[in-house]
């Protein structure tokens, strides 16, 4: 497979001189300009992911249905700043989220506030910013909403999160909208129906309707049909048995982005198209009006907008084992093959020309064996110390689950537009890691 | 099994009012305190664990062994200055690491700087700061190091870090002594051989001798001794073929503690009596003086010196499948099940007198299924929203491999003694996490 069968982005390129490009830039350039560990951002590929959910929303949904980032995927400051300029509304799980959004000057009114566990802190300072709405997990949360609410003499939007019973055919580790998940409320055991009645006779809460999320990372072909057919069915029953009207119904998030050429590639558009004719044909036929439709993108709106610069420290070649390139970063910058065994397409940054006819283990700078970032890459069998990697498809959940293991500090990320590039989070420096230590 | 049963370490307690003691002192009064997510660290089981070493040390090992802290395992200033006061030298990973410790006012000549992949600016950084020894990986950091201290003009001691090809049978992600690893160079293939001919060419590098490292959570028997007479047969041939006299063998660390009651108890003073008396043997029947030995406990030092408090915030019970009870952490501050499928030993701390006769998934605040703590903790049915939960023995890779996931603050540090609490790393904010954000 040569170069351009394994570029698994169209933001991907070599220029003229056998060196990696990123969104139309030299990323030797870049890394020479802000150093490695790097993560670069193409704003104009976040950009047309949002707009790819946001047309599809406005062609084929019912009326103010609104896509939501999920901002766990990748969340700093400037990230809420270019979805609200796109148009979305954004999902924030906690209140250090909450507090980026708010820094950034993202209108919080269009916050939907998530979680399996909101402490009281979390909810009195979620009403402070004035977050639009409570994604709430269990009539425990509502109890603890209503009291906050009430607190502070105000009402609530909330939407209850449901468990729809599906299997969304990913991994376990993000695989929610089970039955057996500390997620939501389950619709088959009557669980989420007695808690419907709980909201409904709150009075600082006002119930806006549900929301489920199946899981991440999904490809399947029907997933978000077959949820989409539980949650509305729930939805009629909730109309005919306790009159209450669904006005917003949020499906979650999960289609799948590509990582190695392998994947199959998941047409969203096409997708959401035919979600939106299923969901007005399940209402026609539930005889149901069909609720505002809300949906939670995270990696699809910046997966595929990442990229990761390392710089390679030694190549280790054992005859007759396998060939270790380690570079400067690893798990503490990208956890996901420790943590899921995470796949990625990598490239010697520098040597596009030359033939990828080594397979080795591309590994981090950790003092652990874990720290695996790619166990099977494909680069010229000239890599050496000071040679640049890149690794694809890393804005998902890379800058968002670093961690300081070993105590090395954080990449910055840098954002790439129109030719030019701006720091938007600044490197960690060894000092700012010792700043909590007394 | 009743609680005394499943105490696993002699710190744990129970008090009149059945609440859980931990060094002595009042769980529940500490979570006021402080507030919770909240580490705890009892500074007398650390210096206890540090004395079982250096007295077995002094007892059974040759002159000039010494035991050096894996500082990995859990790293801030005063770990530094515990350990530094119990005689024990250190090992370090990273800049940060070697920061940290100058910063304690650690005497770094007794510190130790590993890594498979050390940067040029580390390097130079740890030379400034007067490293004592670095554990080279490979020929490729040693001709780094040469480089350094030319231009520094100083000789830099070094251990050559080999890979014995030992299993340690422990799981994959902390085994790092067999040959496929990308730590160290492999003996049995000759490269460690031809590495130590490259060293000894070096003008600007004095080689103290060799370094291994088998593995982490190591019970088994034997694996000490075995990787001793693999290494010690090294030495005397480096001895025989090359005049090499070999004055510091490194035994790395990894003896392993017990999380659960399930788990084996490890004598480590009697396993240091007997490894010394191989070490005696094995000299004496290969016919070597007996080089200074160093080993590098981490876990062992701070597991079982830690302890975890949480806040419940939800009780989910999912009839015919399972109780959830969610705690205001998880894989942020403790991603070892997460990454390992660790297991833990958990209690309802204000409820120690009740029978912990619930069989629960505990789990974090995090919006991902895998973000699990304990996936079957034994808790009594009553425990509710605002209950205390403890998590024991998280006092290894728990804070050092803490992350922002979900933008959630870590959790601060509170040093137990002499009935006495202070607080060694504070409590992360919001704040602090939009620090870096441009």
């Amino acid at each position: 497979m040569d170069a351009s069968e394994r570029f698994i982005c169209g933001n991907l390129g070599t220029d003229a001189r056998g060196r990696l490009t990123f969104a139309g830039q030299d990323t030797a350039a870049l890394a020479a300009q802000y150093g490695t560990p790097l993560y670069l951002m193409d704003e104009d590929r976040i950009r047309r992911n949002c707009r790819v959910y946001t047309a599809s929303f406005a062609a084929h949904f019912p009326a103010g249905s609104r896509v939501l980032y999920a901002s766990k995927a990748c969340s700093f400051r400037e990230m809420y700043r270019i979805v609200q300029q796109e148009g979305l509304g954004v999902d924030v799980v906690s209140s250090g989220e909450i507090l980026t959004a708010r820094e950034a000057g993202f209108d919080l009114g269009s916050a939907y506030f998530h979680s399996n566990n909101k402490t009281d802190s979390d909810i009195r300072f979620a009403m402070e910013c004035g977050v639009g709405c409570f994604v709430a997990d269990s009539t425990d949360e509502i109890a603890a909403i209503e009291a906050a609410a009430a607190g502070m003499g105000l009402r609530q939007p909330v939407l209850l999160r449901l468990t729809p019973g599906i299997d969304p055919h990913t991994y376990a580790a993000v695989a929610t909208g089970q039955v057996d998940s500390k997620f939501g409320t389950v619709i088959e055991t009557g669980q989420a129906e007695q808690a419907v009645r709980f909201t409904l006779a709150q009075p600082h809460v006002e119930l806006m309707g549900f929301h489920c999320h199946v899981g991440s990372q999904v490809f399947h072909e029907d997933v978000f049909e077959r949820t989409a057919e539980v949650m509305l069915t729930f939805v009629a029953r909730m109309q005919q048995d306790l009159g209450f009207c669904t006005r917003q119904l949020d499906l979650g998030g999960g289609y799948g982005v590509r990582y190695v050429p392998g994947d199959p590639h998941v047409d969203i558009a096409e997708k959401l198209a035919v979600l939106g004719r299923t969901i007005g044909t399940l209402c026609a036929r539930l005889g149901i009006d069909a609720p505002a439709i809300l949906m939670e993108p995270g990696r699809s709106i910046v997966a595929d907008a990442g990229l990761t610069l390392y710089t390679v420290g030694s190549v280790k070649r054992i005859p007759g084992y396998r060939t270790y390139v380690s570079v400067d970063g690893g798990m503490t910058d990208n956890p996901r093959y420790a943590l899921y065994g995470s796949r990625y397409t990598c490239f010697a940054a520098g040597r596009m020309d030359e033939p990828a006819d080594m397979t080795c283990a591309l590994v981090g700078r950790c003092c652990e064996s874990g720290d695996i970032i790619e166990p099977a890459a494909q680069l010229p069998a000239s890599v050496g110390r000071g040679d640049l990697v890149a690794v694809c498809t890393t804005g998902a959940y890379n800058y968002s689950m670093a961690s300081n293991y070993n105590r090395i500090p954080r990449p910055p990320v840098v954002m790439l537009r129109d030719g030019a590039s701006r720091l938007v989070v600044r490197r960690e420096t060894p000092e700012d890691l010792i700043r909590l230590d007394l």
